[in-house]
C-alpha cells in the first residue's frame, strides 16, 4: 500500500518533506498540497509533486478522501488547528515543531487523541531518529549503569537581533528538552538557568550563553550549556554519566586532516546539515506507522510536555539561580 | 515515472536489494523476479514484493515489456551472460559484483556496452557511494594537494578455510582496486605483493596478511595491508598523502564511553554493517539513473579494468616481491 | 650554588620530594631531614640522602646554619607552625598543601610573610606545574577569546568510607580550585553546589557525586562535577569556553590500540600518576627561586584564598543549591 | 657521587646537554670543556659550566684524572677517535649519533669495547627514552600478539637544497632503524626502497618522498615513509599489527580545540620539539650507568648495526624496487 500523504504549508520545511517523500522514501506519495499562499504550493507541485491536488485550505485538505494522511508544515500559530483537524478525520499526522503554541493548546491535542483512542499525532523531535543519539541511548541503556549526570551543549554559530532571551529555550533548547527525556526516560521535576556575563557578540534583548540544569523524578542532574553565538561553529555534546562510566554522543563523521600544522577535522557550521539524515528516518518512520493508521514516535504528550518544561525554564530564566517546580499532570495511558 | 525492476538471483543480497527498493528507496518498484531455486524467488515475493511475477529464466525476466530496468544478483559465474542479454535488450542493468568471472567476459560485456552506445551497465562497488570515502575524494580533490601516496588497510576478524590466497585479490582487494582507482582518479600500472611471516591464525591455503604496492599512472604509490584473519574487528583504513598535507578516511561514527579504565569505542566485527548505508545510496543512484534510460556509477569499464587488476595481482602474489607490470588497452570514449 | 634543603616530615610524600632532589633534579642536595617518628627519617637518610643530618624537631632543622630551604611534608597540622618558623627565620619554604588547617591560619602566614616583605613560600599546587595545564592556559590566553564558561570534572574510581562529603572539597576540589583561578587569572564571587540522586556506589556519610558551581569576579561561571565513587578510572577534564572557540585539557598520552573489538587507550586509575611529572615541575621552580632567596609558583595568598573558597563550597554543600557569596579581602602588594 | 662529566664539542647539542647535566638532571656536573673553536667552549663555560676547566683537546680531557665520564657532541667525523680514547681510558662515554661515519669505524668500536670486556659506550638514539616509545613498547610486548607488520612515518615539513637523497637514510630514518629494531626486538634481513613521483617541494638532488621497506629475521614486514618536504608539519607515527590487535605511537600532548568551524591541534613543525623529554631521560640514564662505572641504553653495537642496515638502504634507494639483504655478522656476548 502507497500512503497517500498532504501537505499543509509548502514553505521550505514542508518542500523538503515534499521531496523526501517523493524522491528520497518508500511507501508514500504526495497526493494533495495546500498553502496559504499558492504560488508556493504550486512551484512544489510543479518541481516535486505532479500528481497533486491543491487544496484552497488546510481543511479542505484534510477532508479530501484521497488523503490517508497529513504533514502540518505551516506556520507555528496555525498547527494546533490542523492536528485537531486530522484527529477528527482520523488521520495520521506529523506536525513540525511547536506542536501548539501554548502548552494549553498542546493539551487540547493530548486531549482530542486520547478521546479518539489511538495515536495519530507524530511530532517532528528529529533527534530521537539520529543515529548518533540512537547509538548513545543503547549505550546508556546497556553499557554505564543508570544515570545520575548529564553534560551537554546546544551551540550555534551566531543568531540575528531579533533572537531574544527566551528564544533559547522555545527555539534552541526545545530539541534537548524532548531528547533527553527520551534519552534518560524520566521526566523533570524542576528547572534552573545560571548566567554568566553575556558574550560580546550577544545582544540588546539576549542573554548569551546560559547554563539551564534540569532535575529528573529519578534525581538525574542535566545542565546545558547554550550558546548561540558562540561563533565558531554548529555543536551539539551531549555526555552522560551513568554509576559505571561515562558515554558521549559522537561527533559528526568528517575526514581528519593534516594540515597546515593541524590536525583537523571540519565542524558544521549550518544547523540543517547536523540532523539531515534524521529527517528521512523520522519521516520514513512516519510513513509505516501511517499505513498501519496510526502513528509513532514523539507524541502529543511529549510536544506537551516539552510546552510546559520550556514555560518552566523561561520562568527560570527571570529567576535566574533559583530553581523552578516542573509539575506535570498524570500521563494518560494512551502514551505509556 | 517509477521503474519497474527485475530481479535475477533472489539469495541474501538479491533479497536485500528487493527490500531496499520496494521499502527504503523513492522511485522503483519491484515487478519480477527470476532465480533457480524457484522457491527462494516466491519467499521474496510473498516476504517483499507481493505485486512481482515470477519467471523462469532470468532471459525471459529481461525481455518481459513489465520489466524497465534488471539487478542482476545471481551467482557469479551468471553474471555475464544477464549483463549482456540487458544490453541487448537495451535496459539498464545493475550488477553485483564480480561483472564477469574473467576479464575476458568482463571485455564482452565493455564491447557490447560500447556497441550500443549508451551507458547500461552499473557495478556493484558501492563504496563509491559510503559517506565516508565521498567526505575523503572531497578533501582529496580539493584540500591536500595533488596525492602521492596512499596508506589503506583492510581488515577482517577472521575468514573460513575454504579462503585461499589469491581470494584476498578477489574477493577482499577488489573493493580497494576499484574506490581507490576512483579516489585517485587514475590508472594502476603495476603491482607487487610482499608477504610477511603468516599469521598465527592463518589457514594452510592462505599466506596472511600481505601488502599489495600499486603504482598509478600519474606516480601515486598505493600500499594496501590486507589481514583477513586479524582478529579484532572489521576495519578499512585509507590515508592520502598529498602535496600539502594528509587526509584520513573517517572512523565509523561510535559513542565514545569511559568504562572499565578504558577510553574505547566499538569497532565493527561483521563487514556488512560497514557500508550498509552505502547499498541504498548505489542503488538509488541506479534508479535515478535507470528512470533517464542508462547508468551511473561504476560503469563496465570499471568492472574490467578491475578484473585486469585482480588478475595482474594474483601473478604478483605468485611472484612474491616482483612488479608484476598492469597494461590496459584504450579507454573507449563512452567512459571518459 | 647547591640549595641545602631540610625536609620536615619523611613520610610518603616527603620521601618521594628527598628522591627528586637527590637523584632526579639538580641544583639542590637533602642536608637535614626531621620526623617525628625518627626511624622514618632514618630510613630516607639511609636510601636517599646519606649525607642528611637528622633533626629532633623541626625548627631545629630550620634554625641549622647548614639548611638553606625547608620542605614542610609533615602532617597537615603541623604545617602552620613550621612555614611561620621558616618565614621568621628568612628561609625559602615549600609546603605541601594544606597550608594551614584553617583560612585564618592561612592568613597569619600571609600577613608573617607580607612582614617579611618578599616571598618565601610556596604551596604545593602541582597541577599550575602539569604541561597540560600549561598547554591549556597558552590557548585560554591567546587563541579562544576571554573565557566566558568553564566545564569541569574530577573523578576518582573509589574513596574509603571514611571520606565524608565535605573532604570532597577540602582534599578533592582543592586543585580545582587553585588551578582554574590561575587558569582564568580570576576571583570567586559566589559558591554553589547541587546534587543530584547519590550513586549506588556512595557512602553513609558520603554524597556522591555533586556539581558545584563558581561564579568569578569577572563574569565566568565554572561547573565542576566531582564525582569520587567514578569506578571507571582517575580523571581529570576540564574545557574553556571563550568568546571565539572552546579549549580543552589534553587527555594523558596513551597508546591507541585496536583490540577485541574496541578501539580503545587506557584511563588511569591512580592519582598519583596522572600529575607525577608535575611535582618535579614544581619542585625544580622552588630550588631555582630558593637559590636566589625567594619562593616562586603558587603563593601564601593563592594557599589562604583556596581555604576561604573552600570553606564557602562547604557551606553551599549544606545549602545545597543556594549560592554562597565569596568575599575575599583586598590582596596585599606583595602577591601582585 | 656526582659524576664528573667532560664535554668534547661545544656546539649547540654540546651546549644543550651541558645546561641539562648542570641545570636539570641530578648526580651529575660538568668540570671539563674542549671544542676546536675555543670561543665556543668558554662562551659555554661562562654561560653553564663556571667550574668547567678547558682543554686543548679531546684527548687531553678524556686523560684528564677529574674526569669520570665523557660527551662526545662534536662533529661526526671526529666521534670515532674521541669513543676509541674513551673506551682505551676505561671511561664511560655518551656518543651522538653517528658513532662513526662508517660502519667499518662502528665496528672497531664494538671490538675495543668487546676487548675491554664491559659496556662503555651509549649512543645517542633518544627514541628508546621517548614515554610514548616506551609505551607503544609494554603494548607491543603484552597486549597485541607478537608483531607481523610495521607501519611508520618520518615527515618533516622542510629540509634545505643540500638535504640529497641518501641523507633521508643517514640522517632521517636512522631513528627508525634504531627504534623499531629495540621495539620489535629483532634483526633486519633485507631493505628495499619504492619511491613514487617525487613531491613538487622536492629538489634537484633529493627524491622525495620514498618508502622503505624492511623485513626482519622474525618475519616481520615494516613499511617506513619517509617525506622530509611534507610541508604541514613534523610528525611520526608508527603502528604495529600483532596477532591479536593494533597499537599506535601516541600522538604528542597537544590541547584539541575548536575554533573557526575546526575541531584541531597544534602539530609540531620544529623536530626539537618531538623528543626533547627524552634527551633529559637519555642522559640521565647515562649518568646513572657511569655513576657505576659502565653505559646502558643503546649500545656500540646497536650503532653498529645501525650503519650497516643504513648502507643497506642506501643501496637499495639506487636499485629502487629491488631487496637488498643485510647480513649481519654474530653479536658479541657482551651486548646479548
Ligand atoms: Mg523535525
Ligand atoms: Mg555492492
Ligand atoms: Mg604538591
Ligand atoms: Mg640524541
Amino acid at each position: 500500500m502507497t500512503v497517500r500523504i498532504g501537505v499543509i504549508g509548502t514553505g521550505a520545511i514542508g518542500r523538503d518533506h515534499a521531496r523526501r517523500i517523493n524522491q528520497v522514501l518508500g511507501g508514500a506519495r504526495i497526493v494533495a498540497l495546500s498553502d496559504v499562499n499558492r504560488a508556493s504550493a504550486e512551484a512544489v507541485r510543479d518541481d516535486l509533486a505532479p500528481d497533486a491536488v491543491l487544496f484552497a485550505t488546510g481543511e479542505e485538505l484534510i477532508a479530501s478522501p484521497d488523503v490517508d494522511a497529513v504533514l502540518v508544515t505551516s506556520w507555528g500559530a496555525t498547527h494546533e488547528q490542523y492536528v485537531l483537524a486530522a484527529i477528527a478525520a482520523g488521520k495520521p499526522c506529523f506536525c513540525e515543531k511547536p506542536l501548539a503554541t501554548t502548552a494549553e493548546g498542546a493539551r487540547r491535542i493530548v486531549d482530542a487523541e486520547v478521546a479518539e483512542g489511538r495515536r495519530l499525532v507524530q511530532v517532528g523531535f528529529m533527534r530521537r531518529y539520529d543515529a548518533g543519539y540512537v547509538a548513545l541511548k543503547q549505550a546508556v541503556d546497556g553499557r554505564i549503569g543508570a544515570p545520575i549526570l548529564v553534560h551537554a551543549a546546544h551551540r550555534n554559530p551566531t543568531v540575528p537581533e531579533q533572537y531574544v532571551t527566551p528564544m533559547a529555550i522555545h527555539d534552541t533548547m526545545i530539541h534537548e528538552i524532548d531528547v533527553l527525556r527520551w534519552l534518560l526516560d524520566d521526566d523533570y521535576v524542576s528547572a534552573r538557568v545560571i548566567f554568566p556575563r553575556a558574550a560580546a557578540r550577544s545582544h540588546a534583548k539576549l542573554r548569551d550563553p546560559q547554563i539551564v540544569i534540569l532535575e529528573t523524578a529519578k534525581g538525574t542532574v542535566i545542565d546545558v550549556e547554550i550558546f548561540v553565538n558562540c561563533h565558531y561553529g554548529y555543536d551539539i555534546q551531549c555526555e552522560v554519566v551513568g554509576e559505571d562510566g561515562i558515554a558521549r554522543l559522537p561527533e559528526p563523521m568528517a575526514v581528519q586532516m593534516r594540515l597546515g600544522a593541524k590536525l583537523q577535522n571540519e565542524i558544521l557550521t549550518d544547523w540543517k546539515d547536523r540532523f539531515i539524515a534524521s529527517y528521512d528516518v523520522e519521516l520514513q518512520d512516519f510513513i509505516n506507522a501511517a499505513a498501519r493508521g496510526t502513528a509513532a514516535g514523539p507524541s502529543s504528550w511529549d510536544g506537551y510536555v516539552a510546552a510546559i518544561t520550556s514555560d518552566a525554564c523561561v520562568a527560570a530564566q527571570e529567576k535566574a539561580g533559583e530553581a523552578v517546580a516542573i509539575d506535570l499532570p498524570p500521563r494518560p495511558a494512551l502514551y505509556s
